[in-house]
């Protein structure tokens, strides 16, 4: 056998702990399979002294992780975070060197994942990332070598297994958005700060990725049009389903006239479709390209050891010379993205209306549609409460989405709107 | 760019003219995602006049798909099928050359892959097989690689499109086995012989592939147990959907206790599993495993276009200079698979009697299942009919299969039964 594959790891959080854990326990396995011994060499992290339940016998501690990138190392895996600061500068430090790093660190990537790629081909290093995206599921390999003949039309993730764990238990359960945030944070599911994860920032960084490898672009984060799942109610799971639909926060990449569109919001899916089918905390991302069509994966997105079985995935690569461009093409051949507008999407929309049971009301709303050129579908008003708020749901055929905004501010403005309407995008086929 | 990377294709079926209109239409894709130009120099198929709508204008014609082998190629690309004959020998012949191998041939690999990696091991050649099972879905590459760091348990597969396809339209329209495959043959879905699929033989093949894969075993085809869809009627798969469950045909391979199981049966899947989800011509695989846990991969299994992009994504792989072990490790570690019974499996079961409706019936099949120590969870009786025959419905707790088989020959021979029993394995927890 060759010799070993030495690594250094930066970050001992969850996911360090766990690479060092599976390292340690499937230590003749990762051998077989990458035909040569992983070893872990070299570490750091913030506190030397925390307990994390792990054995670091053996392992050269550094305080410092930049120095990470001074060692003679076949491999720096990167598990701190952020976008800046020293996660990027071991990177950047690393790939100078020509030694290769593996990481899972979307927000870099998102923000600086032309540039590293750039750099690790001018020094011939490697970057990897299969951890960076939907924990343990290998999307990053297939969309760079599974559908690598493939034109990608779009790509729906549902990427964030917070939101997808929040969305699934209001649904079950019929608890409102702040009781089940409550438990997710009991659960360890969501952190202290939801933020970053119910906001859609999370689920932008990852899905700004997989825009990159699907359509050959730059990482584009900035154009990234972001809308959370706090503003979705019990009224709004509760029609979704009447009309056979569950409310999804997906991340939505698409190429179309040469533009790319990028968002992230809550969406109607087909309840009966196999992305309606992933619940809780999976993640799932389905690729609609030419050749293979619809393929979909599934699997759980976060978590000590699913997103260790992506890190070490990455590695085994690296030890078995396995060695691919970090977006599938060399730097130079990935184009500046054209932004889509998310405003000239054209999409199905569902849409509540909190309106008083009057006579003229509805007459007022279609009238604001029809000017808009939004044509309505079908239109459901359960229940009768003359003078009172009823809610009124619509489901509208194909309109541009700054038209259904703009419907939306002018119904606001009637008199007898008692609430603002809530718009969410129909996102069928899937 | 470098040289351009020459291939010839054996075989001009379905996916070998697939092969050859992709390889025209997407040119410049496949050129900049290789980072070469893929080159078609050489075909060979049985008749040279026949018409298959593709231009072969600019690739040489060989009469013999064995003299491929002879010429000056990056990758021969057997698309022949069959385990035996021109197939084999072909890729035999070419390995040995040092050529690498492409190949789609499930039942060369089921019967013989392991002679196959150990020669292109020993020759330096390379042997990918990703389009020989589920189509379009990267379930080698994600075994081989996503998944490398996993120690894997089992592999469920919906493997075979045709009986997925029968099964889900006996369910949504109420129609028998006998009119649904009547029409799937009619609409080019199963072949005019449909015995290969029905049976249970192709996903048995393919099985055996994935058994290989996940749990570094030599294939073993021989120890595959096969059952079809053939005997599965209304009534199971009414009464599976009042118990929650749909009737799925499973590729099943299972890792325990030093010991292989592997079978192809009709099985009760949970209706709202994210495998339940999976309808029609739509195959999946799920792979249960220690670190990821239990990801899923869905996608179309068979098609023109969907299988060539699986044939093309392995000579990009190639063009690109990744080369990994046939089954992830040197054929030398595969071990023998040790094959379990499949009768000493043990599942919870779905048993539907037709018995005559008379006293003492139920208290005759109690006993029988109790001699088996089969103990029952839930058991319906639909409606009455003294003294005529009604069918009566059993679910029971884990019970060995062999126990199964022996009570139902025991309740067979009651004079009270007027039908063989009918017996499918519970697959919970999917």
């Amino acid at each position: 056998m060759s010799k070993p594959f030495r690594i250094g790891i930066a970050g001992l959080g969850t996911v360090g702990a766990g690479v060092v854990k599976a390292v340690r326990s499937h230590e003749a396995l990762l051998a077989e399979r990458a035909g040569r011994k992983i070893q872990i060499t070299h570490i750091s992290a913030r506190s030397k002294n925390k307990d994390r339940g792990v054995d670091l016998s053996g392992m050269q501690w550094l305080d410092n992780p930049e120095d990470l990138a001074a060692q003679d190392l076949d491999a720096v895996v990167e598990l701190i975070g952020g976008a800046e600061g020293p996660a990027r500068t071991l990177v950047q430090k690393s790939l100078e060197k020509g030694t290769d790093v593996v990481t899972a660190n979307k927000a870099m990537l998102a923000h600086h994942g032309h540039e590293l790629a750039a750099l690790a081909e001018k020094n011939n290093s490697s970057l990897s990332f299969e951890a960076s995206v939907a924990g343990c599921i290998p999307i990053i390999k297939s969309l760079r070598e599974g559908f690598s003949a493939n034109q990608v039309d779009s790509v729906y993730g549902i990427l964030n297994g917070t939101c997808n764990y929040i969305l699934t238990q209001m649904r079950e359960t019929g608890r409102d958005f702040a009781d089940v945030l409550k438990e997710a944070q009991d659960k360890g599911y969501a952190e202290a700060d939801p933020a970053f994860d119910i906001e859609g920032k999370d689920a932008g960084h990852k899905i700004c990725i997989l825009a990159a490898l699907a359509f050959g672009v730059r990482p584009d984060f900035k154009s990234v049009a972001m809308t959370g799942i706090s503003a979705i109610t019990q009224e709004d799971i509760r029609f979704a389903g009447e009309l056979g639909y569950k409310i999804k926060l997906l991340g939505i990449a698409k190429f179309s006239g040469g533009r790319v569109l990028q968002s992230v919001e809550p969406c109607l899916v087909p309840a009966a479709s196999t992305l309606g089918a992933v619940e809780d905390v999976m993640n799932a991302v389905s690729v609609r390209c030419d050749l293979a069509q619809m393929p979909m994966l599934t699997g759980r997105g976060a978590g000590e050891m699913p997103t260790s079985s992506a890190v070490l995935a990455d590695i085994i690569d690296l030890a078995r010379g396995v060695r691919v461009a970090p977006f599938g093409v060399p730097a130079s051949k990935l184009k500046t993205a054209q932004a889509q507008d998310a405003g000239e999407s054209m999409t199905r929309h569902y849409m509540r209306l909190t309106v008083l049971d009057q006579p003229g009301v509805i007459a007022d709303v279609a009238a604001i549609l029809r000017d808009k050129k939004i044509s309505i579908e079908s239109m459901l008003q359960r229940g009768r409460d003359p003078g009172q708020p009823v809610p009124v749901i619509m489901k509208t055929h194909k309109a541009r989405r700054a038209d259904m905004t703009e419907a939306c501010r002018q119904i606001e403005a009637l008199n007898s709107s008692v609430q603002k309407p809530s718009v969410l995008r129909i996102e069928d086929g899937l």
